[in-house]
């Protein structure tokens, strides 16, 4: 048993923060053990002094290969995006030397972020994807990568047959067995870039090896339009991805922008989780989510950078674009879905994406100790500092500071920065 | 004369970059005498290498006093947030000592900024405000500042009886009068904190003295609803401004998200400016300006973080919001206005708001010499760097490090970091 001091603060719940100012955080075998206001007597204390201490962020869709452009390009709409820039740059992941210095540098801002663990789409490649996966193992962060699959409508050298995307992704299961903290996900890349049959195969390999899927839903009309085109025979896009046995509750459905309440209903039945990428959203002109209506039907959300048609790897960042985004939409889209608050979309990147990955996101015992050690920001950036209090001086990091590395890191007990 | 080595890039007009790849900028006398591909002979070079060197950029709107929150109380719209938090907090720099602290925060983080030259407010208080544009002066930086006068519609402690408004405006001018690069600006706050009668005489002493104004146009549907109710004589937001004198072609109108055909009529005839706002107008749930209208119909603008609706200094974190915004209001309100390119961005944040102040914001001949010189941020931030042209780098630069330091600034060719 260990405990950390300091200013503790955390979300149980949407919309409500808890917070011990010097407080202490009880760990215990990688997990939290509980919080106290009171210094608990006969074991080790490590005193963070002002720090803030929180429970550690969760970016739930990030193209690992893409973020050595994140920031460029910005000009596209997304299929353009992705013809222009997107793909021929994924096709350059077969070259391992390029790849390696790539994904290390990837890697590497990936641990000095506020992120604790990320569900990550690699490339159609499978040796450079295990490459990733041995990069991020050795970082110390836990999470998911897939090999993308994609057997269609993309260029030749980003495309495999169907029978080879199978036996490459059976492939690539068996040699990312041996990795603890970073698992294999199932991940075809949309319905657009995969055959009828790829997607039956992958819904079955999901299902018979109980492994967690990540696509993409509804992201940008042309997309949508485009997906209508393709599945003559679904009802909507999530359908399609339903009937393939692609959507169950470990599920993740990167963007729904244009998901209708019927797909809402699908969502929900199967208990499918949305990675709500708003920074990307915007920079692809693609729309923005209704967040607080997926919150009111209790569609499991979590928040994602979707680098790189996010630019940013910060959460926090995250944070502030879905808060703004939900400003925009109420104000001119629909007002009967009031914009986030900043308790909400906090609790959105924390526990809410959090359990994607099991107890992770909060200080409830029982919770991974998934902890980050955050300099108060304020104490030298504003003469206001001194009368804040811990929400706000949280809500000053978000904005004012968001790119900062935290102190310390830790995932499941183990520290990592 | 003098001359500066590097990769230039600038805007002479909207959507068009210039660049000179290892180029030379040639300065005289504060002034920029033209730019050469070839070495010039028989002057002075400082080699700047790989470094970027552009033009300064222009911040046309930003509250010097809320600079201390900004980034905190998000969760409010305009008007509550003036109530709550905005109003409360100007009245503190009433004690001068305080005043001196928070003032001189915000000039050295405007100092370390890519900012030049900015219009700026400043409280009431005509002694921190003139102790604001000394610690401006001394900064090196350029601009205007302006006392702010309203005599209505705010709490006791912030609000003038109007004769006390005027003449302490009239004093603030003669005060104000030593400063050399910082220049007093006509500030009502906005039609609902200030009275007909004051709104006259301050448009009287702008036209009897040659002065700008600078104030708030059609920020928020319900400050704009109010001013309907205050004004039920004019035609519009913008015609009570106009009645009163205070629209010309040296008025800055903050905002004007919600401007009408009608009113970008009597903006156009006045040549007024906009100062368009992203960051704000999302934090404080505004909605998005048809930036591309003003553009279409030629009118003069400009961007702003109107700080504290905005949490950033930062113009480059300006010229992406802008794209991000623009691209929001093309997909969900107007596809009849496409979305900003990164140059149009880039040439509103530079020549656009630049041309407010003069001769500013391009390398043309005649132009004053505002320099930034910018690392190149992607060498040390991605693999791609050496693929990358003078544009990419320079929007990797606006998108991935738009808070880093610049190497240096100048103003006027004098070195102010």
């Amino acid at each position: 048993m260990h405990a950390f001091k300091g200013n503790l603060i955390w979300t149980e719940e949407p919309g409500r923060f808890r917070t011990i100012k010097d407080g202490y955080l009880l760990i215990e075998d990688g997990v939290v053990a509980g919080t106290a206001e009171k210094r608990p007597s006969g074991i080790d204390i490590t005193d963070f002094g002002s720090s803030l201490i929180l429970p550690g962020l969760y970016d739930l869709h990030i193209h690992a290969p893409q973020y050595m452009f994140a920031g460029l390009f910005m000009d596209d709409e997304l299929l353009q995006w992705l013809d222009r820039h997107t793909f021929p740059l994924e096709a350059r992941f077969s070259d391992k030397d390029f790849a390696f210095d790539a994904y290390t540098a990837f890697v590497e801002d990936l641990r000095n972020s506020c992120t604790a663990r990320a569900s990550i789409f690699g490339t159609i490649y499978r040796e450079s994807t295990i490459m990733l996966m041995s990069l991020l193992e050795e970082s110390g962060l836990h999470g998911y990568v897939g090999k993308v699959s994609m057997d269609r409508n993309s260029p030749d050298i980003l495309r495999e047959d169907t029978d080879e995307a199978i036996s490459e992704e059976i492939r690539f299961l068996e040699e990312s067995s041996s990795f603890r903290n970073v698992k294999p996900i199932i991940t075809p890349r949309f319905i657009p870039s995969c055959t009828d049959r790829l997607l039956s195969y992958l819904g079955a390999i999901a299902k018979e090896r109980n492994l967690p899927v990540q696509t993409h839903l509804d992201e940008n009309p042309s997309e949508v339009e485009w997906v209508r085109e393709l599945c003559p025979g679904s009802r909507s896009y999530a359908d399609a991805y339903d009937s393939f046995g692609l959507m169950d509750g470990r599920s993740i459905m990167a963007h729904s922008v244009w998901v209708t309440e019927e797909e809402m209903d699908l969502l929900s039945y199967h208990d499918a989780w949305v990675a709500h990428s708003p920074s990307s959203n915007m920079n692809l002109s693609s729309g923005i989510a209704p967040v607080r209506r997926f919150m009111e039907r209790g569609i499991k959300t979590g928040l994602a950078t979707d680098t790189a048609g996010g630019s940013s790897l910060s959460m926090f960042r995250m944070i502030t674009d879905a808060i703004q985004a939900s400003k925009l939409r109420w104000r001119l889209v629909d007002d009967a879905l009031p914009p986030l608050r900043f308790s909400e979309a906090f609790y959105l990147a924390s526990k809410g994406g959090g359990s994607f990955f099991g107890k992770a996101g909060s200080f409830e015992p029982g919770y991974a100790a998934d902890i980050l050690i955050l300099e108060d920001s304020s104490k030298d950036m504003t003469v206001l500092s001194p009368e804040l209090s811990i929400e706000e001086k949280l809500e000053f990091y978000a904005y004012r500071s968001p790119d900062r590395k935290p102190l310390a890191k830790y995932v499941e007990g183990k520290r990592v920065i």
